[in-house]
């Protein structure tokens, strides 16, 4: 079971926690009524994937003893013109350096996208949503 | 266009930043090669489903001149047994003050659900995710 709490500052800030006590501000366009002091929501998505498959191929790359110097990852996510502005597509750019062998590189990609990576497979298979409210 | 980039620091840590510029750390459980000094990236999807809904709906409230002292959400995310650990199940759970109108809070809830929220539209409708790959 994974936890989170949100909870509104003022303007469309909210603090955001997790069970282990870890936290930061999330915020958005001015346009929007926000005041651009923290992430998007709509880019802690993006954040996720990438994240998720980041530390899976890292992790995994570190037990092959690849000599891993640098690793970065871009995601860009395209969004539909009209409410609601889901993404319709995205795109994940993995990159490292030389040393580390195109088909190693290939090979935990590929574990952590067919195997691993829970957060690719929550996006390929839509979980059971559900809601509650308290007004006290 | 949305984009973010993450940046791998040491062990499992990565530092993220949007095009704005704002930035966190990102990191796992110490039993996965993590260090616990940030968030994790399976925990950051439910924050920008959260952060989305509660955005939506702090925003209408506010413009429909709702007496808004507090609003926070707590996100549960139940997650399948094996690998990929999917979430199967994820319950949000919206709480607010007693002079919020019930009628009003499941009026904003319903407009972001049906209408609004991008997150919750992109987790009903898998995006296509594509992927490059740089050794340099």
């Amino acid at each position: 079971m994974q936890k989170v709490s949100l909870k509104w500052i003022d303007g469309l800030r909210f603090v955001v926690n997790d069970e282990a006590s870890h936290s930061f501000v999330i915020d958005t366009k001015k346009e929007v009524g926000g005041t651009e002091t923290g992430f998007q929501p709509v880019d802690l998505i993006l954040v996720s994937l990438a994240g998720c498959m980041a530390f899976d191929m890292v992790s995994i790359l570190k037990k092959m003893h690849a000599d891993l110097k640098h690793f970065s990852v871009t995601v860009e996510g395209e969004r539909a013109s009209e409410h609601p502005k889901r993404y319709t597509r995205v795109l994940l750019k993995f990159k490292t350096n030389k040393e580390v062998k195109e088909t190693d590189l290939l090979k935990v990609f590929e574990l952590s996208r067919d195997k691993y990576c829970s957060v690719f497979w929550t996006l390929k298979t839509p979980p059971e949503i559900s809601f509650a409210f308290e007004i006290e």
